[in-house]
């Protein structure tokens, strides 16, 4: 077989502010690849079935000597990467795969791997599993609610909920950018505990979906003032927070006596900078907790109970899910901006291949 | 037996930013008082005996109208307190009182009680017990000791840390206001349980101190670089805030993943106003836990333990404590301006009487 393209995303240059497709990344179609001969070395070689565009990609488009909690992607007018076929400047995230050929003797071809290491590119030689799992799809579902709902986003949600929150039946939930993957999956199981629950988001659109998946109270940040519903509606027992800023400070206003804080995300800084908070005085007085979330280093304590649960819970429609499908690869650069502005209508998810 | 004066401190207006002996308190002569005939009207007489001078005052030097978790003290030129013996335009705050007569039931003559509500003035007619404890005093410590180490201040530190530290030995602490009454009670904590102590304070002879009771690092934070110190000694696991603003931005910056933040206070807003904390995005990439102390919600759970050990602990010198007591009533104002200033030396106390 002759050897075919391989296109890919690659990190050009780190961002101002918002990515700019085309500049920020670049698809590429320069790289060819022979399935049936490339060295694998002892891996295996994975041809992308579904890629993940999620808010904390912006996280890694930095400089490399800037420290987070995740790590930098190189780019490309750092480290060029014009010749290796396996070089580090391209995309990586969530994704799943499945084996075409492998070297591995715990991995078998047509196994599906899923993982926060697969490469924005058609086809990857994959070193070993470390970081990967190995799924099976529920036959009524996509792969790509294995990104979603009943992927990272999804588990975020599950497990940060569950480690957390301390929910009791009664109490009241605000739940911020409801419409994504771990807001609306936040809501379903607020509700399944039994809580009244408020939700925010950017668009009509989204208001109305959170109100089908069972939002008590939903409004768009844009066009109701935040503080106005939870002087209503509250106080709140557990606020979670995906967006930071102005809105944290009204959460905590407005937060009860004992208030759970399940810092998940902020949104609204990861391209123009954090937003200082004002309230956090409010903590002891109100006898507040704060929880940072990392679904990493919960993964191991829940993973076992979510795949048992939730995918089952989605395949049978018991929880919801939408999704914003982008069918290639090149989408990858507009589906990061997409996400970043909050102009995504779902979870944007990026189908690469078919099976 | 003729009237007596009965001394009081009033709270006559609000303060702007720090408050003004003699404008925003005053020392007020005017009221006597028949010990035999006072009426009790079933509840009971107290002599006061000492007084506790907390930051956590200035909280309560508010507008009425200004929502907070500690009652505003109602003022003089709001509610004119010149004609009732009993009003609520004193200050009241944490003391201990001996009961010279009783209507009460359950309040023997004799009998020592301490408690938030204790007024600022020589003697009062209480209602009832509401609120307060009986306590027996060790004959080595004085009452003094009982609304310090051994009160309110050493409750805050015990009960906070046993509640919410989760310390392991071996790991770093950053504890700020350090020579405070709760912050040096936290250092011998946290040695206690084995852990490196970093600690800050405003003066060198609070740097001193601090090394006495088992600090490891003790460091002036107006002369010694708070980012240094902690780039230096840290990660740290656990963090003890007591000022907010800066110095929490620091501890954000220099904690590890699964760092425990313990917010007990922020006296660098109290008077001047909150610095808003430009960090907090940082919890969830560490997965960071803030709880926020308010130990009269602690004190069921804790307050038996307490008293059954620290106050022998501190008897018998295994825990240290030191006080800058001022010998009368009129010093008041002067006492809560230190406190807020951070220029008293030690946890003030106000003696009115000896027993």
């Amino acid at each position: 077989m002759a050897p075919t393209t391989n296109a890919r995303v690659l990190f050009a240059s780190v961002p101002k502010d918002f990515p700019i497709p085309g500049e920020t990344t670049v698809y590429d179609t320069s790289q060819q690849i022979d399935l049936e001969h490339v060295p694998l070395n002892g891996g295996f070689l994975i041809k992308t079935l579904v890629l993940s565009i999620d808010p904390y990609m912006r996280g890694r488009m930095r400089a490399p000597e800037t420290k987070s909690y995740s790590h930098p992607w190189q780019y490309t007018n750092a480290s060029p990467c014009n010749s290796q076929f396996n070089s580090v400047c391209r995309l990586v995230g969530y994704g799943v795969g499945v084996v075409l050929r492998s070297e591995a003797s715990d991995v078998a071809p047509g196994k599906y791997v899923y993982g926060d290491s697969i490469p924005h590119q058609q086809y990857a030689v994959l070193a070993n599993v470390g970081g990967l799992t190995f799924l099976e799809r529920d036959p009524k579902l996509s792969w790509t609610v294995y990104v979603g709902a009943a992927g990272m986003p999804g588990k975020t949600a599950y497990m940060g909920w569950k480690e957390f929150s301390q929910a009791k039946k009664g109490e009241t939930a605000f739940i911020t950018t409801g419409a994504g993957p771990v807001g609306s999956m936040v809501i379903q199981l607020a509700k399944l505990d039994g809580l009244k629950v408020i939700v925010s988001a950017g668009s009509e659109e989204k208001v109305q979906f959170m109100k089908t998946i069972g939002a008590d109270v939903a409004f768009n940040y844009k066009t109701t003032d935040t503080r106005e519903v939870l002087a209503r509606e509250g106080p709140i027992e557990i606020y979670w927070d995906n967006v930071g800023g102005d809105i944290l400070d009204a959460a905590l206003e407005h937060a009860n006596i004992f208030g759970r804080f399940l810092m998940c995300g902020m949104i609204s800084g990861y391209n123009t900078g954090y937003e200082p908070i004002k309230n956090m005085h409010l903590t002891f007085g109100k006898s507040l907790t704060f929880n940072g979330i990392h679904v990493l280093r919960l993964n191991d304590k829940y993973e076992a109970e979510f795949y048992s649960t939730v995918p089952t819970l989605l395949a049978n429609g018991e929880m919801k899910y939408t999704e914003e499908v982008h069918q290639v690869l090149e989408s990858v650069g507009e589906a990061i901006l997409r996400v970043q502005k909050g102009t995504n209508t779902a979870k944007a998810v990026i189908v690469v291949a078919e099976e």
